[in-house]
């Protein structure tokens, strides 16, 4: 690659936007040039409209964009978004209509039936539906990466997927980071647990339908497999930790699952994309792990890591996985998904 | 009561003696005046002999107790035992033996086939077991309460007995104060989850079935429900939380099921036991309730709250529940079931 | 005392607020008949008006009262200011002038020349300067209580101050409850620490001058010692902790100024005023306390614990001390304060 | 430099050891190739040695190296020590004595007269006093990094050196890595602070004398300033956070001493020593900051931060610094030692 791709960031100036800005820094295929946020930030410097809230220093050479407000026209025709889901329906439908490509990290188009649901290692595929949105009238489209705890477990569960996966049960211990800023007071999470998180259990069993489901020309049949989650908050920053106990229609030994995670490999790893795991399921075989302070960060926080695969009394099988919630549960998935379009020659 | 019964701790020098001394401190029935523990400590005052671990000082009469060593004799008829694993096992028989009412935090002999595993408030009549040590050829007897975890669990569920339980999947978040002292390295739990505790799920797995089994003459008769637990050490100080997923032979509608969580109640609060909570189960409206540090006090630490009962897509209800782990889940388990035994005329 | 006197809370449904409601539940001289709040509030019950944060539940009586909007007039004689910072000037005047005693925790008035910025066991005489607010043409009064990591710092010099404290610098790790709800968001302390407070440090030195002051007619002459503080935030629910160096103006050996710290009491305990803790500086003598989670709640949160008296290399002494900050900080200063004044006859 | 300079670390399977392991990995000078470890590790592989507690994974080509015991002999020329401060004096000098350099980050020789306590950016000419250990007739030498919390206190002092320091009374925040492992149990630092540290206090204070003072042929007459240090563990993971104030004898307004702190630099960063930090003390400008989890790991946690340096009403001025405990405090620190020895031919 000779140049760079530009590439912009709706919503740049929020947490989640700021995770984009730092994980694309130095990336080898992308540039970014253009960071859009409301109307209030348009016109400042990145640096003056933005508290940072990450670790280390805010990128120099972003510092000293512009920020312009979400309109499309003079944005890239590559964006990510970081959007609020309550302003993210209109302007990334805006964008798309104009021809950009939207990369969304939002919630808000996830769920729609020509919209792609994608997680690079498990259902390449869905981007076929790129092509259905034209009948929207639009020259550009939107694909969508799952919710951040929804990535830990259908990572968790792919190498399972060939097995035919028939009923889940998942329990969540969800990272502090996933809530935003200011997110979670500490008075609440102080040595402390939450056994809820809004919309987050209802999300992550239809999620996990729709990106283990089977692209039907036009829209995604979803694996027709039960599927119950409990979510809680535990004090942890970063990392979402699942518990899953799940039965399968096919007969495997313990022996020969454990192969199939340790082995497991797709699309990202065969075309080497830039920001794709070595090992997307990466399996541990101490029996206390994997933990989030010590394993979220594996592979520049972009695997998920899985142990304690075992037999279930109730089910098949249960075990551990883990994801990094910012990284591969967002900023890092939206920018997998973009390196997998650009790999199909979408974005040309 | 016009005169109280003596009573005596074997390994009162350890973390769980202490919530022993603690807990029994202005006990209405019951006066600790005797503080059993190892060879090292015998002889010692119990002030010399302890390291006091808890919040505040430890009792100023207990404090000028001298240490006996671990031997039956001169110790009172109704001992507690906060004794560990790899010595419970002899001393707990050589007391029962000889005339000793031993009632034991320790697992050592839960699964015994003679031996009661209680929680008073499902299976006050599992005490009859109590007859049946005599063909050991005991003068006095062993009864036991279950493991931490799973009182929170078993209480959680009670309600629910009547109707069937069939299968469990339960998810536990379980505070470090059930380790001991030291216990979990800060290195270890510090922001952070650990998905694995020794042996922890084989218990609950195995003493949940017990607990809501059927007496048979001379043994319990298991629960024939399907049970599977995942345990996992979070960083909360008191207060073991677990999710729980269960099916149920019986129809109920959700609305009947929340009325026999609000309305349940069972023999200590017929009788009212002195540390039997007013409501054993109580059950919490909030949406994000129960909550470790803010809920597992309640009740002196002695009921178990429960919240979010709702539908489970793959069993028939899922709900959370949670209890104090060294007073509902040791400590105070014991005194209750010693209290239940009182009650029953057994002690005399 | 055969009836009680009824009292107000101005600010009611806040946090602080929450703890006076708490704080006054079963208090033998007082009764809570009259909560005030914001517009927005007046009218509802005050379980509706109320989001309540604290530990177990709001007090059953509390919850009927109808929240009255924070005007003069029908409020009972005594009331005590939760008020926000923002509006609390205004309003505490108008109650002050309508005949009202506002007992307050607000920081607005503390300094002014003829209010009294009271701890009842240091300068009980302060309470003189009430009679000097009737310049303003007030009929009633206003009496204030210090920010919540003076109290703890001022409580543990106490004892040093017959000895002449000529130097003092402290060093705060304040918890978390001292910011209120929602307060310090998790992203920001969790395993972390904050060195900085926005405005703490200037707001400890002056009124830590002001306590430890001579009451000279119609305002008070400041200690004139040196003072610096260094205020951070700690990740620990309840409870300032701080570092003290000092130096003093009389020679006194270590064992002396221990035996000073051991034997301290004061007025509140003489005249056995229901909130006053029995010891108001507790000294531990173990090597590493007072800690706040084991310590902040001794004598149910209202004496202060100070350990680690030994000699400065650089002043004279140096030690630990630690008060609970919503409770000895606040509420219960507040009514402690009132307690005084009912002792000294100013309530009638 | 063609080819690498092969080295070995004593105590290499400890906490410590492992980040010497670790801070090695790739290092562009030193080649890691003997490991030593007690009897009981001796002549097993590392990877079975050693229970890797640092986060991600123990290098791949140390897990295969032999672990030797604790002998002089067939270990390289230069080793790190790790070792425990049981058994560090003997086996240091052992090491001395046959001609090895031993780069220590045990506490055990640091006091001693003719051995250099250094901090490359503060000391680099008491390097010389390694010629005068010749008279204990080594062949070799002993050179020795501070206690962890005393490189964070005197790299923040380091800027103010020219000006005179007469006192310094600091407080410090430390992390519970610090404590090694298992270290501080979650039982006594979750949700809590300890006030104490045993034996931390007399060592800063004495450790920041040496650092700070001259050399004088064959020993270092100490900085002839009064020093109190107040140590506390807090729940931080890593970095210790310190508040200072001090006292100069020079005037020097608050701009120019800032302005020194920005423009700090010294030989490490003349050489570029591989391990130097850009900027050794990196001034932050934002008033809450530094902060341990967000700023210990900057210039990978070799730079010390500092932050609100401004007026102190009791000394001259006061301000925060922040150092990563177990790299700049500990492995990195004793790494850059090395990195000057080298730079300066000693290692010849």
């Amino acid at each position: 690659m000779s140049k760079k791709i530009q590439v912009g960031v709706l919503g740049a100036t929020g947490m989640v936007g700021q995770s984009f800005v730092k994980f694309l820094d130095g990336h080898p295929w992308f540039e970014l040039t253009w960071v859009g946020a409301s109307d209030r930030s348009a016109g400042k410097k990145y640096s003056e409209a933005t508290s940072w809230r990450l670790d280390g220093s805010m990128p120099e050479r972003i510092a000293g964009l512009t920020v312009s407000d979400c309109k499309p026209g003079n944005a890239p025709k590559l964006v990510f978004s970081a959007m609020d889901a309550a302003v993210a329906t209109e302007i990334e439908r805006a964008f798309a209509e104009c021809g950009h490509f939207v990369v969304s990290n939002s919630k808000n188009h996830r769920m729609e039936s020509d919209v792609p649901l994608l997680v690079p290692e498990i259902n390449p595929d869905h981007l076929k539906l790129l092509a259905v949105q034209k009948k929207r009238g639009w020259k550009g489209a939107i694909a969508t990466n799952p919710n951040c705890s929804t990535v830990a477990l259908t990572m968790g569960l792919a190498p399972m997927k060939n097995f035919g996966i028939q009923t889940i049960i998942a329990t969540t211990m969800q990272a502090i980071s996933g809530a935003g800023y200011p997110g979670v007071p500490s008075m609440d999470i102080m040595a402390n647990v939450i056994p809820f998180i809004g919309g987050e259990e209802g999300k992550m069993e239809i999620e996990t339908q729709k990106i283990l489901g089977t692209l039907a020309v036009d829209h995604i049949d979803p694996l027709p497999a039960k599927m119950s989650a409990h979510c809680n908050r535990v004090p942890v920053v970063d990392g979402h930790t699942v518990t899953v106990s799940a039965a399968l229609k096919e007969k495997v030994t313990l022996k020969d699952l454990i192969h199939a995670y340790e082995t497991y490999t797709s699309v990202p790893q065969q075309r080497n994309l830039p920001s794709a795991p070595k090992k997307p399921v990466l399996y541990l075989h101490e029996e206390n792990r994997p933990q989030p302070r010590r394993d979220a960060g594996r592979e520049n926080g972009m695997c998920v890591t899985v142990g304690r695969l075992r037999h279930c009394p109730v089910l098949d099988y249960k075990f551990v996985c883990l994801g990094h919630n910012t990284i591969r549960g967002a900023a890092g998935a939206a920018v997998l998904n973009a390196e997998l379009m650009y790999s199909e020659g979408l974005l040309d």
